[in-house]
């Protein structure tokens, strides 16, 4: 990526907080340019509009995320950390709040993000994928046949919509007890696949959950 | 509900086919009265706006809901019907599908729906615990503490998020496939709390599955 004008970064930034904050309806460029301290056309001659920021603010989400999800790759985690990662992963997510709250809206208001995201969901499952493969690996966990395929799909679909949902739902609290929520609705959906063998672990987790919320 | 007239009620069958079919975001009521073959004015006598149509159309949802979730409470279910009931619930959010494809926006644009959907939330998720506390009282799923009300809010969130979810992964097939894979997806949530006993019911739950597939 080009590097960006210091004006362009503090716009980025900016409008990043705002969108989080005010919600994504809610805020127009000439918002952006007010708390900036800018006049309108001077934040236009940076950016073309709105939407050309959010398409921007978008690349800068995918290449963290790609960073985050290739972290095991490059070396495997110890057993522990498999949940920090999901929290680091929802982390990520929180970040670029604005946009998984207002996802249908934007993807249809901003075509060329629609095959980008695609791709990044085809990311996210397959990192998903390659957690769960190596707690089979270890005999952490078990899975009949299609089962870690489709839990990975469902984990893709529960991060990109806990957010929204547990707006939807009213959950009370800040940016970490959701978080921490949501890493927990994750794991209640991969612990009825451990094996006997894996049942001290929950006191492991359990453990570090409550460290969290702590 | 106080009754309504032929021409009001045309206008709502009219206008959810047109928001299911064509998207939310691309209707206006112009369009509505087009295809009415009616006036604008005219429309706007019945309706004043696109928006209380659709508050109007969130009712007739939210009643026929309520008719689909009461129904097991009346008359206690049979086995296999515990699936159906999974596609009469998904059937019906299909019938809607406008609503669940650009959820935040329009609630954001209509804050009062927003109580209504937090409490057919609510019931929905009361639901789900009455259909697998069912199935735990026959013998039939396990669970560990906290995750049968856990299991219950998260097929919650996926009948919600399904249908926008199959759409942003590019999901291809008619209605009938994408519910299809959405009951198949929710069961894949329930069958890890099977104990040994239930097995056998694998078959029949393969058999009635590929009955709806095929």
């Amino acid at each position: 990526m080009a590097a960006r004008s210091k004006t362009k970064e503090k716009i980025l930034r900016t409008t990043l907080a705002l969108l989080n904050n005010e919600g994504e309806v809610n805020i127009t460029s000439v918002d952006i340019a007010a708390v900036m301290d800018i006049s309108p056309g001077n934040l236009y001659y940076h950016y073309k509009g709105k939407d050309i920021i959010i398409a921007e603010l978008f690349a800068d989400f995918e290449d963290e995320l790609r960073q985050v999800l290739a972290a095991p790759v490059n070396k495997p985690m110890a057993l522990e950390d498999n949940w920090i990662y999901l929290y680091i992963i929802f982390e990520e997510i929180n970040d670029f709040r604005f946009f998984f709250l207002n996802l249908t809206a934007i993807l249809d208001r901003i075509p060329a993000l629609g095959p980008k995201f695609a791709r990044l969901l085809s990311l996210l499952q397959q990192a998903f994928e390659r957690l769960l493969s190596g707690l089979e690996t270890s005999g952490h966990l078990s899975f009949r046949i299609d089962e870690k395929s489709i839990l990975s799909e469902r984990l893709t679909a529960h991060f990109i919509y806990w957010l929204p949902y547990a707006k939807l739902r009213g959950l009370k609290g800040n940016s970490k007890i959701i978080i921490h929520e949501g890493v927990y609705a994750a794991l209640t959906q991969i612990t009825p696949h451990w094996g006997n063998q894996s049942e001290p672990y929950a006191a492991l987790l359990k453990d570090f959950l409550d460290e969290q919320i702590g």
